[in-house]
């Protein structure tokens, strides 16, 4: 069903850079029926053709549900995660799917997960969470208690510190979107602000840390700075209006907008005040980045600016030429994303991929170019700039910051390949 | 641990309304523990109080999954659905448990769903949608073909027309915010937009409506008029990022933004372009509004102006005295939500809740306003103004306007009654 060559006596498709790139007023496709270059649709004649009935409308389906599932037809949409009873020292992670997925929101079930010792099976009933340290009365609260409180609900991506680091290593991996990048999903989140349970607590003048601990058999720890924590720090309850899952730590995490995933602790129990950094064991060997000189950074918290192009992606084969949607999505701790620049000529020519207006602070954006694909080998790009002028860097400009065995932060534009065949491949161009 | 009498003591609080209705600065909470109104929270010696470990901090928990599921401790968190084994002639309904939500994302195992002939069981690999009629080029699609147009994402809700239908009966039913008003969820959908392919098949200058028909056993069919479907009427393909679910039409559906649910046709298969209305059996003999007078409207379509407090919530009981948040959600078919109001004396006085700003167009609205329960009865209500000025009317309003055995586009006010012993209950007031 995919006769697409009539594009090829076109002359009005409007290009705007190389390899085929095209303009944005092209992507509600209004000016490429006409130009003959639609993407695909049978010719029929006059009436509908004579379709044999399936079953499925012949006879009445199953009724409601209480809990609803994906059809079976779509089993194959599901987390990127090591076999079930893989050896988990440390925990492990599952990634998102980004190359199998739509808009922005990271449906609960195929959020990303990433923990150190495993996910643990809280009751909410007998879990609590403690606030002491250096302030004028320590609390303690239950979930039920945290309920109770004022709540405020924001969209905001998450990802780890360690997401796309393998794109750092010596050779380009031969996987999909979501298997280089897919610690990293967004949704929307909801709970109880951080500096209101703070200002009931009373913060004496000399606390100027917040350390949080989780309740998983790793005791994960992490510090962060008072100023960060009073400014937009959440405990989230809530996930894309339901519970939070297990593995986002049920029933409550803390939530840091726009910072390294790690930070966010989960299963949450435990936030003292401190005059210093705790020095926790995954903020000290884990979680800073080696530096050429063999010193390491420690506390870098912001995410960095970074697009991924999600379609087409590593492991998918183009099966037609024709016009196809460019998309992905990009995002930064520093702010919104205000521009996405898109290169199928490996970097040599850009063109302004459309981006929706108004985009959300510390959330992700789904940005969307259309590209005529005219059978010849390609390098796919992407570049994000955010609300605060701060550009991806290309992946040579990141690699020379850092010692070659750092892992973290990686945030540089990253290439799929097209050949002539159609075959999309993760390279290092 | 709620021992919150201290608001009795205490004059700082900003009363904006009768019966306890507090000013959105209270929303932090910043100023309610300096006042001494702090919510909850237990007050603990110095340090963290000596509690024995529990058994999930001593152990690993479970690894990674593949699609994950909510903690067997929210398992009551699902959809009101009949029965498993009900005889359900027409299909049935389930409903989103509004009142145990946050936000405005529904997750989608709790999207409401609302069928004719039940869920058919979709091969999308077999699936057809026919695009014919008036137009120049009668065309066919499989999935595959359509994945491969250019698409777009909305965060919208969608409504049945029969949404809170039971709040237009004789007698107040005792239920809670989701049992009434659950035929109301809301989701990021991505799809292909309807003018793309009307564009391609050429619509002939005599069309002026849209024919679809789904694929289940009932061969569910609504028309809209053209000029809607050209505007902002779409294909969705994804919901919250994945495929649709089986229950809202997969493989493919129409969405129809802020229109009645039922125009959305699931399990779409054939759009045909005419110069009238196809007069389908569900927008003759259903779906339509009887009036007084014995006549009925025909295509009603945009769903009204309207507002649902979804905590506190029939069927639930205040704990305790003290300052609780008032929340809820607002929408309209009209534009977006520019403004709600809460009453706690059963409509004498309002005061504003709170919204975010750039609050979206045909979305849900999250809204919050504290309020100091103080242990006498109160009449909690809603009230929502949206951005074309449309002002949610009274449930005696709405009433007078129909006949009274008409269940449609109910969008009064509705009332909850709080009791002295904190029972909250449904009522006409």
């Amino acid at each position: 069903m995919n006769d697409n060559k009539n594009y090829k006596h076109e002359t009005s498709l409007d290009r705007v850079a190389g390899n085929g790139l095209l303009s944005r007023r092209h992507l509600l496709g209004l000016s490429l029926a006409g130009a003959g270059a639609a993407v695909a649709g049978n010719v029929l004649g006059a009436e509908a053709p004579a379709l044999s009935m399936p079953a499925w409308s012949r006879s009445p389906g199953r009724g409601p549900s209480e809990y609803g599932n994906p059809s079976t037809f779509a089993a194959g949409i599901k987390r990127l995660a090591p076999p079930p009873n893989a050896t988990l020292p440390g925990g492990g992670a599952s990634r998102t799917p980004l190359h199998l997925l739509q808009g922005i929101i990271t449906p609960n079930s195929l959020h990303f997960e990433r923990h150190h010792a495993g996910v643990p099976d809280i009751d909410p009933a007998q879990h609590r969470l403690v606030i002491n340290g250096l302030v004028r009365q320590p609390l303690m609260f239950s979930y039920e208690d945290l309920l109770a409180y004022p709540m405020e609900s924001r969209i905001l991506f998450l990802e780890c510190s360690g997401n796309s680091g393998g794109a750092a290593g010596p050779t380009a991996a031969d996987t999909s979107a979501g298997g280089l990048h897919g610690l990293l999903s967004c949704a929307e989140w909801t709970g109880v602000r951080l500096s209101t349970l703070l200002d009931e607590a009373g913060v004496l003048p000399e606390a100027s840390w917040v350390s949080s601990t989780g309740a998983d058999g790793a005791s994960l720890g992490r510090s962060i700075p008072l100023n960060k924590a009073l400014r937009d720090v959440f405990i989230a309850l809530y996930q894309n209006g339901e519970p939070i899952r297990p593995e986002q730590g049920y029933p409550m995490r803390l939530f840091v907008p726009g910072w390294e995933g790690n930070v966010s602790v989960k299963w949450l129990t435990q936030i003292k005040l401190t005059d210093m950094a705790a020095n926790f064991k995954d903020e000290t060997s884990r979680y800073t980045e080696l530096l050429p000189d063999g010193k390491a950074l420690q506390f870098t918290f912001p995410m960095g600016t970074k697009s991924v192009i999600t379609s087409p992606s590593g492991q998918m084969t183009l099966r037609r030429q024709g016009i196809h949607e460019i998309t992905g999505l990009a995002w930064s701790g520093r702010g919104a994303i205000r521009r996405v620049e898109v290169s199928a000529d490996g970097g040599r020519s850009w063109a302004d991929a459309h981006l929706e207006p108004n985009q959300l602070e510390l959330a992700l954006a789904r940005f969307r170019l259309p590209w005529l694909w005219e059978g010849g080998p390609a390098v796919l790009q992407s570049r994000a700039t955010d609300s605060a002028g701060n550009v991806q860097p290309t992946r040579e400009v990141f690699l020379n910051t850092y010692s070659p065995a750092n892992r973290y932060h990686f945030n540089g534009i990253q290439s799929w390949a097209v050949s002539a065949q159609g075959e999309v491949k993760n390279v290092y161009a």
